[in-house]
């Protein structure tokens, strides 16, 4: 039985790079030879134990690589073809899947929609940050990289920019909107690229650190406030004339950014989070018009599949945006433990990490 | 200077029927001499003083009556037509209105969308508990009603029928739907009529008191959880064999049916939420999948303005609801006191009071 | 190699029973033993040779029956369970699918969407007016049928009801619209039917066959325009105050009967097509206002899929709609060409017939 | 009664210059004066008589200028404010403004919504090629042009824009979209901006004239197709790899490009239309699958209304999209006949004319 080495969750605190045998696939999956991943702040979240996963399991949920095998019953692709497929992996065929909303893949289950049952890389099966992936329903979750995009042109496909640009299209960003988005960690970024992307001719980004004030403007920002200067909910209200902001987007998993989200909104706006929180979340009632105020707030889990992966290398192969500066450092996968721990402290300005097996 | 009677706030605790005089009318206004009238929940918080008004303001936003005059702008309109108009009277003109927006109307201020600046009756400037009415915006908000249709077969257009079927609406149901409706008060009533008239194909009410559940099931309601009896919340998921509901409908405005109407819900699921909320309002992650469970949370303002009244005459007229049963008590202006103490108390089950001046 | 019986098309003008092997079934298939099926008007046009399909395959998209055999990858049933499938047999996996568009199934392709992909019973592949019928991506396409309902209960679902829903919702109808449904066979009456379960309030259907008139106000219209009596453009103006329809609804599929569904149509409007046109068909310009009238014209093929057919059947279980009048009529399969011969000539007031092997 | 200058159409073949008296304003209007203006297309039907107006009509609808005068009942402006008012001038009371269709403006009327009630300017009362305007529905209506912004700048937000970008907005554009712009003028141009602002990230445009051709790259075309050399169905089809474009946007008025844009619509696709046309216009069968491939058509007339405006000032003033290229020729009004001339016969590359009196 081959080996492989994988990055595998022990404990809480202990993530460690390990062999563990290649992964056996099934008539519908696919065995892909991870050629670039990268590590996520959900990633964080497990090795912390904040987020519960099995021990054992292979983390990472970020894959480019190079299909080395595939199922018996899969049709339409070639093996040495390079793919990614997305962090949420569809079915296609569950009851949510089939009413669109793939990211809550049931996959079958007699007792209907399994919370978030659409991410299994890294959380319900084995992931990525390994030499090899087993990729499941590989029909409805493969989508080919085109020759002329590097790996790294293609690796915030599988999540960052996917939710990213989720939160600004379920914010249902219109021409000529104001939009607010909270955060400019990789997410927050990708989010504001998405903003611009569809249409809104004001955006404002909120964040403290430098290098992500910058990357922020670069992404599409007309104003970034630094809130560690000036209170955002009065500068919002300044900068629109008193008016608030069409949509806010919160790409943190805060109270604070929450609640803040949700004041700089006009009546009749929509607040759409991307954030993980932990705790209860209060909704002020002043900022929610104690329910009068005809708002929205949405929640997005990260879209996958092919056809999403598809439609984002297109917007990557265009040159609409190019998500390669938020790769700020490389390392091998031998290395893995190394990237962690920079990534979990954000030390040195890290924004994304290449990892090549 | 012509008198009239009308109810008039005067502290908290105290709303008295007193003498005004009967309002001037500009040129974009009507007046209207109420025919029948009644009293809101909403009025009882005002009555309680929970939600201010200023002092000497007539009360009311549910008008039935006949047009008196007609501003010197105003077209289309006869006097002496039989007209409702909504609880909230949009301009037409604000930037709130012309983005489809408008019950947030704000009228052309500067500073952009005044929260709720849709709702004026009882609020901002005089309401209908008396003998006229001054309509502001009268080509945007009168709505004629046909000769074969009582008042009270139109009185619950104004407000309850329109709040309640926005409930449905904003909840986006679908044909096939499951639908959850948390509180059978008049609203909620409304609501789940809202759902059925929609094509949710299972509704799921929440209510204890014995004639709200009789009512309940004859406006729709396929099952009724008595929460005294039972947890909605298992229950409900017992009834959907734990599939959840599409959307859930939150007419009471309490954190415990915000909270149940949050955990029922599928992943990716609509919480339409009418209530008026007081404090904080918490969101428990675990019913909100620490914001990965793709939902949408959408509170709604009464849709006003004389389209949506004609809508909603026309689903009176075309049989396909029936709110006259919501009329449980009857009274002439001169008893609004004693009218507003039944209602505030909510004695000898009562729903709704119809008041003829 | 056991044999079945099966009506297949011959050639154009002949569809006859005949014996052939019953289906081999691969991993992700199932083979379901039909109880009851039907003919639909799509199956006459093969007949007629209007619309082409291979000599020698069997005819046939609405079936119920139960499940003999699952494929090796097929979890989430068991044999002997009583199921319907679609008309309309998506993949979920391809990319049409994947962005909501399953009735496009193209299936891994790589030229990726192929016009009607997902219709595949009786058109690509063998179909259900037979013993037994392979269903080809089982897990998104079998939907288990409660016990309470009987065959002929959810034997509209598969297309009739389905195509006719789909009329309604391709309309976007919402409470208090005014609707104009054009001819009322069998899929005419699931629109209306349709239209009224979204909750239009005025439903205006156009017919000229007593008992198909007398049908439909059964299934929801207000009024009924014999069209050999009165012209139905001035008719639904003059019932509409001049006002015209929020939604008309064709579903025939002539030349006469389009230009009609759109003159009738207030600007802004929707025209919800169903009907199978052949020849060009022309837009009357003085009924589209020379593309100045804000007008959607939508045309829909019948969604499928287990998520569907478990909406459909939650309808009919419900019983917000009940489709067992339109089975008029009824065969052994043995009798199948006397029951094409009934149902292509529409005698003795046929509307659908039930067949069961 | 003081005169003022006007560009007046008397018969079909000749619009004039001539005076005519300054308007009179009700108490809902404005008095503008006019600072810059320009030619439309549809002026240029107009002008051949191919779009019937009354004689004596002034004849424009894209207003830039100076607030000269307030109605009576005008709230929220101030005298010497610059500003512009959209083609089309939504009352904001009607039923269609109230049901959010304000091109379809009926403002009053017994009969219900007129088509195209919205578009008053130069169509049913007095236009803007004049030194003077009376705005109806000021407060609707008049939207401020910021300091930094010259008359230029916004000068194509009244029409070309407004349109243009609701080519790309009717047709739901989303991120991924690959996109077959029919004819590149000025509205064409517009609408492919509109449709790189949605996230389209594959624009086609199909023109021939070659700075045309250059213009359509500058506004954010990927691929022009000079249609004289290369058939334009073809080349999309081999652009898509056989896949067919998500949405078309037609922006001339023929059957040939109509018919072109159906043809190379994927399955599911929408064919957003823009053109006048004149004649039937006939749908290919081919084209459109006979009814069964899931399309939709949707005609748009330009959004007016003082918040369209507002948000297409903002897509100008953040710097999104550009229009001053567009204006190729600059004339006094003194010599309109002359530009109306080098207009209508596309002289010299015109694009768009700027007026200024």
């Amino acid at each position: 039985m081959p080996k492989m080495r994988a990055a595998i969750f022990v404990e809480p605190g202990r993530i460690v790079l390990d062999e563990k045998p290649i992964p056996n696939i099934g008539p519908l999956d696919a065995l892909v030879r991870i050629s670039t991943t990268t590590i996520c702040g959900t990633d964080i979240h497990i090795l912390k134990g904040e987020y519960p996963v099995a021990p054992g399991l292979t983390i990472g949920h970020e894959p480019v690589g190079i299909i080395e095998k595939l199922g018996s019953a899969v049709q339409g692709y070639r093996e040495g073809q390079r793919v990614i497929a997305g962090a949420i992996t569809p079915s296609g065929y569950s009851e949510a899947c089939l009413c669109g909303c793939h990211s809550q893949d049931g996959a079958g289950t007699k007792h209907g929609w399994k919370a978030m049952g659409g991410w299994k890389f890294g959380n319900t099966i084995d992931g990525c940050q390994a030499e090899y992936l087993r990729v499941p329903d590989a029909m409805a979750n493969l989508a080919p990289v085109p020759d002329g995009l590097t790996d790294e042109q293609v690796l915030m496909c599988p999540d960052i920019l996917s939710t990213g640009f989720s939160g600004a299209e379920s914010g249902r960003i219109r021409i000529g909107d104001t939009v607010a988005v909270f955060a400019q960690g990789p997410i927050g970024l990708c989010a504001t690229a998405g903003a611009k992307l569809m249409g809104a001719t004001t955006i404002i980004a909120v964040e403290s650190l430098p290098e992500r004030i910058d990357m922020s403007r670069r992404m599409g920002a007309d104003h970034v406030i630094d809130f560690t200067k000036a209170d955002p909910v009065e500068e919002i209200r300044r900068l629109t004339d008193g008016r608030g902001v069409d949509v806010s987007i919160e790409a943190l998993g805060r109270q604070q950014t929450f609640e803040a989200a949700l004041r700089v909104l006009r009546p009749g706006g929509t607040l759409s989070s991307l954030g993980v929180y932990s705790g209860d979340l209060r909704i002020p009632l002043d900022g929610f018009l104690a329910g009068l105020g005809d708002y929205t707030i949405r929640t997005t889990l990260c879209p996958g599949g092919k056809e999403r992966m598809r439609r984002l290398i297109s917007a990557i192969a265009s040159g609409r945006v190019d998500t390669r500066p938020l790769v700020t450092h490389r390392f091998k996968l031998d290395q893995i433990e190394e990237a962690y721990d920079l990534f979990s402290h954000q030390r040195d300005g890290v924004l994304k990490v290449a990892i090549a097996p």
